[in-house]
């Protein structure tokens, strides 16, 4: 029996976690749920699941019987949890991944930025405090899986993309292309800030400095290939050039499940099956560099390291937001981060603080140039 | 340091697995080579390899200073022998594999009649005396490679197939193919009785067979795949829906050299890399059964097990002999081992001897049944 808490529990992956936990009810016992500004849903979830800690931005006046208002710093270090799901979005991850960790917890961890931000503190506080981070992103699990078993040197490791809804259009439309459009994901249905990250590519950038931390493999081992089906999730090359992929229906609830129980993999009917029995065509194609500048901005911030990828993810949010809010363009996005980055000198070797200071700086920094811009 | 003793050493995964000891001289000590009637090669072999045990069909009066001749049976036995690639043709390998194994040895098993003919024994030998079947061949291997590391239940293995240079031929121009056309395989190099096995798709249901035994998977639970690109060597789902694939170029010398060196990949220069990033399709298709009827005969020898599949492997290798020699057409390879299994009672439980027994009598059917036609 995993005793778990769901931090960002009423967002796509937490919603999709409390599915896992619905399949496998005596697996299960959910320990804390946190939310933020969804208290509705949050609600029916705590009449479902019946946690005895909750989290939210704005607790109600009266809570019901028997259960505690616990900020999520907290809820992670109870000793009756062993598991943490992170689905929570932004830096607001960052301090409960770490505290979690120190407490030698298992972390599931889907939301990005903690990890791109603070890879370096993550993997120190790992083999400090014994806590293990588990991927839950479908790419860095791909890998993940390919690597059960293999104590071989890594090659390289291969990231697909899908491309994104514009993989075909002209680059010089891209600065029309309007919110609705971006939203609609060709392989995948996910939460908005993500499904526009993948739309400019930003999110590939945060997967290479994410699987750079959890496999220890250099960045120029990671190479990105666009694979328009998103079947395969990603690859590995090991020393002797044989290449192992994951493949899998586009459903999260299946990487979700594979961290939730790993090593075990549960037969589950709610996850649909991959079938290349009728005909059908997986297609590889290289990135072309100058229809995603944010990817190029990503990859440059993760190879200078130190404080530019904190920059970087901190820009990048508040210039998705703008551009969902129709307050900048498409291409604004990789404007904005960019501006935002020149402004940074880089540092070394910061401390969770620090980092978040940095956050906060790029994200008023970021806010104003697109105030000063309308 | 490996003590290594081929058999088949002058045929193709012979000579590339020599290759292999070449490209690593420090890790390898060639104890004994076996050839059929390529006297010439093995004595080149022998003057750079310097085996101390050496077998052919017809021996040479004498033999250099400090080489014994060793029949195979003796040479895979010998104490200081640790690993044996079994790259015979046809049943020859099944007495020296049951000897290696009976001795504890590691049988590098290329050679798919031993393991169709006598899949049973084997897995029982492997019990009971602790020797260990290594797969070889690149859809076995990838099978193997994808299994790493997972204790988890297989839902289904899938084998994938390239189709052949008459994938798109017309079925009712079958009859006039040639062996030369037929001997043109779109992505593999081998051995001319395989590749013909390759054009009937023969070989696709000796590897479906020899995954049965080798992984413990039914029957039932394996497919088989149309790939032409033979990029991904084959697939295995498992219980949670994940499909995991090995893929690399089409060169023999990645999966000799990972049994050889197994579970360690070390890096070979001569093993060209497999290169995605340019415009790549991997594509999927149905295998069509009336384009195939060899494969549809295999399977069900598969199925009906016993002695059956030692008479489809029998009357097959007279069959695709007979059709290389012009006897007989492409389209008489699956008549003549209809018939020579249509005139079979199925045996059950048979030890070895009564094996070769059954393979000498459809051997000797099936040349029958050819010199009667002609």
């Amino acid at each position: 029996m995993k005793r778990i808490v769901i931090l960002g529990a009423t967002g796509s992956i937490g919603r999709q976690t409390l599915d896992i936990v619905r399949a496998f009810p005596d697996e299960f016992e959910v320990v804390g749920l946190a939310a933020g500004n969804n208290v509705e849903l949050l609600f029916e979830q705590i009449d479902e699941f019946h946690p005895r800690h909750i989290c939210c931005i704005s607790p109600p006046d009266t809570l019901p019987n028997g259960i505690k208002f616990t900020p999520m710093e907290e809820m992670v270090c109870l000793e009756e949890v062993d598991t943490v799901m992170v689905a929570t979005m932004g830096s607001v991850g960052l301090m409960p991944t770490l505290s979690a960790l120190k407490h030698g917890k298992a972390v599931a961890l889907s939301n990005k930025e903690p990890i791109v931000m603070g890879g370096a503190i993550i993997k120190d506080y790992e083999a400090r405090y014994g806590g293990r981070v588990l991927p839950v992103d479908s790419e860095p699990s791909a890998i993940w899986q390919c690597l059960q078993g293999e104590e071989n040197e890594i090659r390289r490791l291969m990231i697909t993309a899908s491309g994104g809804p514009f993989r075909l259009t002209p680059v010089e439309d891209l600065a029309q292309v309007t919110p609705e459009q971006a939203l609609k994901h060709p392989t995948w249905q996910m939460g908005k800030k993500i499904t526009i990250d993948s739309a400019t590519l930003m999110n590939k950038a945060f997967e290479v400095i994410e699987s750079h931390w959890l496999f220890g493999v250099p960045l120029e081992n990671i190479e990105v290939v666009v694979h328009p089906q998103s079947t395969i999730h990603s690859m590995v090359e090991f020393a002797d050039g044989s290449v192992k992929a994951q493949m899998g229906p586009p459903d999260m609830r299946l990487p979700i499940q594979y961290a939730l129980f790993y090593p075990k993999r549960l037969s589950n009917e709610m996850i649909p099956r991959l079938d290349l029995g009728v005909c059908h065509s997986l297609t590889f194609e290289p990135l072309e560099p100058q229809r995603y500048p944010c990817f190029v901005l990503g990859m440059e911030a993760g190879r200078q390291g130190g404080s530019c990828p904190t920059v970087l993810s901190a820009a990048d949010d508040v210039a998705v937001h703008s551009f969902l809010d129709g307050k900048i363009a498409f291409t604004g996005i990789p404007k904005l981060v960019e501006q935002v980055l020149s402004e940074h000198q880089r540092m070394p070797g910061l401390d969770p603080e620090e980092l978040l200071e940095i956050d906060r700086w790029a994200t008023a920094r970021a806010k104003e140039l697109v105030k000063r811009a309308l």
